[in-house]
């Protein structure tokens, strides 16, 4: 398998590049505005332990919304279940920053890969401690899963996002009249705008998913069953209102974030991380979508037979 | 895993018949109002072509949104991915009868498996054709995928709800006012409740699934290519609102149907027919999902490691 | 007063025709679509008694949702304030055919000059006697209102609208499904297609509405308190998500209809009817809001001061 | 009218306190929390220059929502009709701190009386100047209105709010992500609740509206056709989702707020300040909606008849 891989993922980075359309960079994080779309890497950590790359993948990225990923697995580790009743486990069919149903379901949001979800995971995190420790949380997770502490929070990405990030503010108020955020707003924000300017390269990001794809070898730092689960929610949640048209195509769980970002998870097979930064209309990185079906298709990996 | 599943199956088959709370009939269709809640059957067919089954395998039922399933194979095989034109591929995040979607993104259902999505199925099934044929067709894809002819529509259950489905009335109706059916409301209404009142077994129901599950000696169909994707659509819309926590409770494809059925898929391995006519909040069958997360607890069957 | 207005209505009525955009006429109706947009007809009946027109104010037309005000004064004659169990008062803020709040809202219109609410109207008119009986105690009510028994329904309009009708028969099934209709959805909508098909000349229209403007020497066919309610409607529900603008910039209570036609009260001054078939896109006269703003202006006529 | 009227408030005064259901004070400002629900006052200014009161009519309370009619006349004054770029006319069918409509219609609010169409009131008033010269002018406004200077601010009550008005900052960095806000969201909000937390008597509050009815002798300030538009859009949009009722009811334009008050309009007629702190469901005052309505059936006063 490897060995295909090696043959596959040149290829593969050429006929992306061959692409005539990259998308367009988030231009809400005037930070990510800058970064140049046409560019792409991609890692891909076998079972056997091996990490086989292509393009870009030692180039640092903003891992942004994968980081929900993460969190989420942080506070299933903490608290467990009990999450549950502060947020869902269903699509929600909406944008990522969609404020509409937070109205109609009273504060309760649908899961924790949309913002309004990400922001109770992050405010759970906080609770009971400061946000340089919910934040430390965070990167000693990354650290012990990538079995690499070279992990580091972009603080003008994070600042970026603070100055314009009006949009979490709304949510993150929206939450807090329905008592559904403990923590003031502004230390939520702040630890979730800065959990979100998280640089990872792709090889990092492929080794960070181990665990979750359940390689041998991975860090345990999940039990299967939780392993299971996130990538139930990955499934169905990992790609806002493109979540379902993402397992169409694709066939596997995956996080993505709008950074480019996409953690991509093989059961049982492989932990992929792919980064291209120009998205396509549902903030989903556009080549890495693509790169991820082509990916999937050649190697027979879908988890639906 | 025959043996296993022989030992297991009458065990769960008690453990559910201990249960206190069956749920509710769906009391909507006044001929399925009757029907006793307090019923369980499982069949499970194996990928060495063996069958196990417990509790009241070999009683028909009214499959009812299960069709959806089958009227989607047979649209796909006619016309394959055209329907996408006509019907998106996102979980819709509403009610099964939900009309609100419909007026924001102007009667393009968000999937097939939603009644407005499945009439749109239908009304692709019925054109070129009569309502006699489109239903024969359905009937000859499920003889073909159970290999038993003996498979017939519940005439009472068909005229029950067209006299008072004035829901999927509204939704026909208001699909036509977009130009979204081809055919006359009528038609298509007929056809569509026609379709829902089939009744399989859950043995059956087992068997017409082997095909989608890929496995060995299972009547081809479909490509492997088509029977992944209805696989993925099964697990991010095959629940309605209730599709995200199915995944992260169950852990695999399946589709319900208010005749209290669920065909579960675990991909490779098997093909399950569950059936208990006792409803959840959400219109699946209470005591089935209960049924379908023990079974895939129990044989360590989850698409997701 | 009649001096004055006949002095302006002639102007008003060669300013209207020097309009370069009359909008267009409504589509959806077959029979309505082939009506000629360049049009315009006023009639004003004043207090003391008097008529002054201009333009096509003997044509006739189809009064389509202006027939809501009269359908409505016949139930609130008789059975009053019991309507409201059935129907709101509040501005929908939605197009005249929305359905999505009535999912929502569970079968409950918002007011009765929507569509929904107008098939509630519609029904409990119905309710014990024949659609026949129900039409002739809507022209019942048009002929003493106006003096005049030479009214009619144009059975072309009323049976193009039953074949394309598809959205008004999506919403009597959806009120149906709630239980918000006691009469067959057939009767229904048959009855309210034929009750829109009605048509008026604007002298008519103008003698219909005297009184609920409540003009001395007006037939004394509803109270006052009946009266200044309907007036209250008008105004708030009137012309559908264009009620605010049409407030704002009018000042009157008013009901337009999708034949182009307005029905405008000035309290205890004049009654007023237009008629110009092109729509703006609130689904309002484009020609007939402009002529009630002028109209409106050059007398003084304002209920706001 | 004022002999009439002399007669009646007392009376009117005892109806009131003998009503056994008060409803409740506003519990998300604690300030306002605190208030005890039992108390009325009324004062009618009249066309002959007289004032009748009832009640605690020389009590100050918080005015809060009524105070977007004197930032909205501001507005009007300075910059005119170009403020409806930024705020629309219709009625919004939903709670004053409703925020699904302004992501279903890109950040611009359907009127300027529900909240996020007030903070951009606001906004508008502070671009170009400080907080304290916007509230220097709106109480320059009102002392202008009522001829008197003692009008203030309490303090505690915009503190209050300010640490718990969680729905308006979220309102406010929701329009401020659309671009629909020019100021600093701090600085916006803290002039919002500044101008919320202005106090008046219910003479006061009658005094200042006299202007707005267009009374023989009130003070200039704002033209005729300014004067009908705002009490157009009080009645269309003065009490929320509520204000359809309270057409229906009352027959006045009228504005509320969630300190109880209610500023009443009979254009040409009279300036009604009312005051009662209990709510009703949609938050407007539940004894004050009472008293306008028994007011206006006693002397006659409807816009509509």
């Amino acid at each position: 398998m490897a060995t295909e891989l090696a043959d596959f993922l040149p290829q593969l980075d050429r006929d992306i590049r061959a692409m005539a359309d990259w998308g367009k960079v988030a231009d809400y994080i005037p930070e990510l505005a800058r970064v140049d779309p046409a560019q792409f890497g991609i890692a891909v950590a076998l079972a056997d332990g091996s990490m086989v790359t292509a393009g870009d993948a030692q180039k640092r990225f903003s891992i942004q919304s994968v980081s929900k990923v993460f969190s989420l697995a942080c506070v299933l580790g903490r608290i467990g279940e009990q999450i549950w009743t502060r947020v869902g486990r269903e699509p929600s069919g909406s944008r990522f920053d969609s404020i509409l149903l937070l109205e109609l379901e009273k504060g309760r949001p649908r899961n924790p890969f949309i913002n309004a979800g990400a922001l109770v995971t992050t405010d759970e995190l906080l609770t009971g401690r400061s946000p340089r420790d919910a934040l430390s949380e965070i990167l000693g997770f990354l650290a012990a899963a990538t079995g690499d502490a070279d992990i580091h929070i972009d603080k003008f990405v994070a600042q970026s996002e603070a100055e314009t990030g009006f949009r979490n503010a709304a949510l993150a108020n929206y939450l807090k009249s329905f008592g559904n955020l403990k923590n003031p707003v502004d230390y939520v924000l702040g630890t979730y705008f800065h959990q979100c300017a998280i640089e990872l390269t792709c090889e990092q990001l492929a080794r960070a998913g181990r665990s979750i794809a359940g390689l041998p070898g991975a860090p345990r730092l999940l039990t299967p069953q939780k392993a299971r689960r996130l990538n139930a929610l990955m499934m169905t949640c990992g790609h806002y209102d493109g979540s379902g048209d993402f397992a169409f195509r694709v066939g596997l769980p995956g996080k993505s974030g709008v950074g480019g970002g996409i953690l991509l998870i093989a059961p049982g097979l492989a932990s992929i991380g792919i980064w291209s930064p120009g998205l396509n209309a549902y903030g989903n990185s556009q080549a890495g979508t693509v790169a991820a079906e082509k990916l999937a298709r050649k190697m027979g990996w879908s988890v639906f037979g």
